[in-house]
Order: C-alpha cells, then sequence, then structure tokens
C-alpha cells in the first residue's frame, strides 16, 4: 500500500514536515509495511519555503541583507535539492512584521533585500526561482529589487533615485546596463493569490496602502507614484502591467516582476505542486493524506489542502484531510476530492494546548483513521 | 448494510436515545438506505432506568415515596415495553444527592423510598425487578427497603425498629408475615459492580461510610450493627450474607437484597445488555457504534462501551467508539474489540462547548467516519 502523506504547516504549531512525520508514524503503527511517501507541502505563503527545501532535500542559505528599512537583517533563501532552484519568500527580508507599527511608512519602505536575496541566490549560480511575495511592508512596485539586482532609476536631473514609492513619482528614466549578469538566464515563478491590478480603487495602494500605514494622502501619492511607474516601465521594457491581473500584489511587487523578470504569476499551491513531486507521488497512490491548521469552507480559495485533494481527485485517489479546526462548511469539501475530515482534537481543550500536542493529536488520529479504513466493507 | 448504534448518555450533555439518534442521523446523511438499530445502552449507573425504557418503548412512571430522610420526594420508576420488568434506580428515592452535606447522616438515613417504588411496581403487576443500587446516601442494610415491602423488624422488646442503620444493632426477631403478597413471584437482578463484603475494613461502612457523612465513630457503630443484622438475617432466611461479593453494595442494600430478595447480583454493563436487545441485533449487524463521555483505559472496568465492543468482538463484528474525551491507554482497547476511537470535538473548545453541541458533533464524526469506513480499501 503506498500512502501519500502532504500536509501544509499547522500554523503557529508544527511545519509541514513535522505533521507529515506524525501523520507517517500514525499510519506505520496500523500498517508497518505500508509505504508512505511524504510531501511537505505549502500554499506560498509562509512556510513555502521551508516545505520546498524539505521535500527536495536542499538547504536554506543565510544571508545578510537589509529590511524594509534598510536596517541590516539576518535572513535566508533556500536552495531546493536540483541545486539550481531557488525558494525565496519575501517576507523574510521585507515582511510587515519586520516593521514595528510606529514605523510604517510606505513612501520609503522598500523591497531592496529582497532583491538582495535574489542576487545571491544567483551569484550561486541558482536560474530557476520560486518566489513567494505575500505579506510585504513595501509599496515601491519592486523597484527596490531591481535596484539590488543592478537595475539603475533616474530622475530627470540624472541622479539615481532614493528607494521606496513616493521617490517614483521622480522617474524618468532606468538603465538596465549594469543589472546582474545572469538575470537573462533566469527564470521566474510567483505565488501570487491576488489578482489586484497595480493602481486605482482596487490597486496596490488603496487595499493594501492603509494596513502598512499609509495614510489616506500617502495611498493618493502611492498610486500615482505606481501609475507613473507603470508608463516609464512601458516604455523600457514594452510590457503594459497596468491592467494585469496581480500586479498589485506585494505593493506593486507583482508588476515589477512581470515587466522587468518576465516572471510567471500562479496560484501558491499550484506553483508548490508544480515544483514538488507531489503529482507523481500521487498517480501511484492508494491513500492521500493532506492537512493544515483549519479546514473548513475558506479551504476552497486555493488552500494547500484544497490543491492536494484536486489533484487526488483527479487520479480517483481518495483523501482524507486532518486539521486542528474543522470549522463551518468543511461539507462543501466532500464535493472536491475529500473522502473525510477530521480535527486532531482528542477531547475539549485550548487552542494552545491542541497546539503544543499537535504531532501526538496527528499521530493518534491517523492511526484511528487507518484502523477505520481496514475494516472490511463488502 | 446493517448497523447497531448502542452508546451510553454523554454524562450531563445527552441521553443514550439522544446520543444514538445523532449517531444515525450521521450514518443516514452517507448511506440513506443503511438499517440502523438504535439500542441505548447503560453501565447499571445513572441513566439505566432511561436506556432500558427508551430501548424497550417502556414508559416511567411517577411516583411519590420518601427521600433518605423520609421527606416526601417526587420519584419514579420505569415499566419496559414487555409490561411486567420494572427498573428502578435507588439514587432517584434514596441517593447521595438527594441529602445536603450538613444533614449527611448515615445512622439514619434509609432506602424506605427504595422499597415504596419496587411496591409500586408490584402493585402494577411487575414480577420481574431490574435495580440499580449506586450512589446510595444509607448505611442501613436494605432494611428501610424491606419495611415499605411490608417486613417487620423488632427489638427484644417487641418494638419496631426505627429506620437507619444504627437502630440494627437492637434487632432481635423478623416477620415476614405482612410482607407484600406478590414478592415470592418477583425476581431480582441488580446491577453491581462492587464486590465489597458487607462489614470490615472493606465492607459498607468503613469504605463507603465516610463520604455519606459517618465520623469514624459512626463507621464503627454501623460496621458492628450490620454484622448483627447479618446474623439476625441468617437465623431468619438461612442464607449467610457475611462474605459475600456485593453485599456491602449501597451500605449493605446488597445484602439485603441477596438475603431477603434472592437477588441476583450483576456487572450493570451485563445485566443491561441480558435486559436488551443488544445481543439478537450485534449477531446479524455489519457494524457497531458505541460511545460515552470519556474513552480511556477506565473504560475496560465495567463501562457501557466495553460490554458493547465485548459482545462485537464475540460476533465478529468491527465496533467503533465515539468519545468527547479519548483519554490515557485508549489504545489498550486495539485488543478488547474496538476497531477505531474518536473524539467528537471538532476543534479546541471548552467542555462545556462540546456538551452543548455534543448531538451536532456526534453527527459530524459519525458521518467522517462512514465516509471512511466506505473508501474501497482492497
Amino acid at each position: 500500500m503506498i500512502i501519500v502523506i502532504a500536509p501544509d504547516s499547522f500554523k503557529e504549531s508544527i511545519s509541514a514536515k513535522d505533521a507529515a512525520i506524525a501523520i507517517e508514524k500514525g499510519i506505520h503503527q496500523v500498517i508497518p509495511q505500508a509505504q508512505c511517501i511524504l510531501v511537505p507541502m505549502a500554499d506560498g505563503g509562509e512556510g513555502t519555503m521551508q516545505a520546498l527545501i524539505d521535500s527536495s532535500n536542499g538547504t536554506l542559505i543565510p544571508c545578510r541583507v537589509h529590511d524594509p528599512l534598510m536596517n541590516p537583517i539576518d535572513a535566508c533563501w533556500g536552495k531546493m535539492g536540483d541545486d539550481k532552484t531557488a525558494v525565496i519568500e519575501m517576507a523574510i527580508s521585507s515582511g510587515l512584521a519586520l516593521v514595528p507599527k510606529e514605523k510604517r511608512n510606505p513612501l520609503i519602505t522598500n523591497t531592496y533585500g529582497f532583491g538582495e536575496l535574489i542576487k545571491a541566490a544567483l551569484d550561486e549560480g541558482c536560474t530557476q526561482f520560486i518566489l513567494g511575495i505575500g505579506g510585504s511592508a513595501t509599496n515601491d512596485g519592486g523597484v527596490g529589487m531591481l535596484q539590488a539586482l543592478g537595475y539603475q532609476f533616474f530622475d530627470k536631473d540624472g541622479r539615481e533615485l532614493p528607494l521606496g514609492g513616493a521617490a517614483l513619482s521622480n522617474l524618468t528614466r532606468i538603465d538596465a546596463s549594469h543589472r546582474h549578469p545572469l538575470l537573462h538566464k533566469a527564470t521566474f515563478r510567483v505565488a501570487c493569490d491576488v489578482n489586484n491590478p497595480l493602481c486605482g480603487p482596487n490597486g496596490a495602494s488603496a487595499v493594501y496602502g492603509p494596513q502598512k500605514g499609509a495614510t489616506p494622502e500617502m495611498v493618493q501619492i502611492l498610486d500615482r507614484a505606481l501609475a507613473h511607474f507603470a508608463d516609464i516601465a512601458l516604455q523600457h521594457t514594452g510590457i503594459s502591467i497596468v491592467n494585469r491581473p496581480g500586479a498589485g500584489a506585494a505593493g506593486g511587487l507583482g508588476g515589477g516582476l512581470l515587466a522587468f523578470l518576465n516572471a510567471t504569476l500562479m496560484k501558491g499551491v499550484d506553483l508548490v505542486i508544480q515544483c514538488s513531486t507531489l503529482e507523481n507521488a500521487i498517480a501511484k497512490a492508494d491513500l492521500v493524506f493532506t492537512g493544515e491548521g483549519s479546514i473548513d469552507a475558506q479551504t476552497q480559495s486555493g488552500k494547500t489542502p484544497f490543491g492536494v485533494a484536486q489533484l487526488a481527485l483527479k487520479y480517483h485517489v481518495p483523501c482524507i484531510g486532518l486539521c486542528g479546526n474543522l470549522g463551518d462548511g468543511s461539507e462543501l469539501l466532500y464535493h472536491h476530492g475529500f473522502h473525510a475530515l477530521f480535527s486532531i482534537t482528542d477531547r475539549p481543550m485550548s487552542p494552545e494546548e491542541s497546539m503544543s500536542e499537535a504531532s501526538a493529536l496527528l499521530q493518534k488520529t491517523t492511526t484511528n483513521i487507518i484502523r477505520t479504513f481496514l475494516i472490511p466493507n463488502r
């Protein structure tokens, strides 16, 4: 019997890898000879880098870069097992969580550190990039990133622009001649689950600016600056990002990636699946386990377990979902590849208890599920 | 497909019947054509009367009797669907919960009310009795019960003894000539999970007296009184109860039942199974559900789910246990007829939430178990 174990992390509790190991233990307690294939998963958000590293036997590489306010920060990027694919999470260098509330100012915060991480991976010879861009502190259209990669952005007086989104309103010319020499060989796939355009009422500044510290006045400044940036970028690259879905992701970083790095934006979970061995594994499996901290009606909107279940459905392999919270609307998932769903809580308990005992609870619940699965039903 | 649903009540939450109905709903959501046989269960303790009434289509009959301190109290007894079997729980008339702590005095508390309930059932023509005797407030050897049934207990001066355990030390003669005329036709089966002897360090007074309000001095008085009662009872009935296991149950009520009513003491769950249709149902079933508020290592010591699982094992029918708390040592039960065990909690929650939502949670968990059970496994 071949069983694929492909959970996401259980947020604030255990990593996808540890969750997979716990589920495997629960299976082996009942079927010692079962062949378990562990594929730690993620949905393009937090934990994606770790999951792809774990599932490909890759390594984490530490790297000192700059945070959104240009303070030095210890970050890292992931080199996958193939030695040519880099996985980088923008939030590690340029995330909102790195900036204390009182210092949040999207006029000046920037993605320079994220560019430094990409540069480090290029320097190591990586040419395939998997980028996670959720949770940014910035609204700079990805210009900070491009500056770290050697692009130069000038104002009308020929001076290089300072970092940050506000300065983009003075942009007149872009010079790519000093960009990183390996960039032209590199391909970029970006996990992006939002479809916001770059500008306007649904754009980066209006929708996400306020949570990054923008006042209504700042939102107007930033929105105009990004629109102006899109104009100049179009002149420079021939690529119009103004109406591209996802260009407004991560303060316009989506747009910068589209225009300058020819990136492909994909649903996070689809990208992770594409980069993992999941499909091959499921194709030959008898049963699939997936899971995440919460499973409910929201799971349908691009969460990891949903992507896994869809793939299981494609290959007609039964799929069981495990979670801490089995919330409202979970029964809708029965129509989308989930055969059954279980909370791992084994008694009334606090969220803290369920998180600190997650590994043992996963194992225990899995054991009982496998024992139920093995009951002869014909 | 035939599925037997035989849970105990989920204490402080829902009755065995309501638990069975919730499980049935969960099954029918997945297999609408499944034939469910509902057998609400109990272990001889609280809820036994209700479960046997529910499973036999019987009726509860209200009856005004006397509490352990001879205050009037509204009680009831159960007439099972066969119209000749009475189910009576001693705790309803003579239980410790009926006496406020400051009034607990086992020198005078008595089982008279319990006898009144038996008398009421005899008056209605019942000749088979199922008695639950757990949780008594009394230490009277069942003499109060016998007095209510017409037995007379005299001291050396020919005066009838007052009620309560202390008075038994003055007992010299017993007169059964005025006992209820139908008593000789009646048979008594008693749910009794304790093996305590009547007297001595493991006897009724020493072990259970203190929780009924006995001081160390009272324990001595009561222990001697019960020993004397056993002597006189032997003279009167020819039956020695002094070394009979279970004679010390319920303040010596076990002994009184053994000596005077020729009662059979049985493990509670075995008695309930014997009185129910469970065995017939399981013999033809494809799957069995049982459950209780808690399932853990203690479940092995005569709890309802254990009895149900043992019977399922006898007929090689897989059995699944449902509970609120799936506690330590539950995995030991896999060796005793349980195929799998699940807590019904679907998220971290308080005990109060789990109890107030028990019905919906049982249904939801059962649905997912049945869905897992139906996954083709070969």
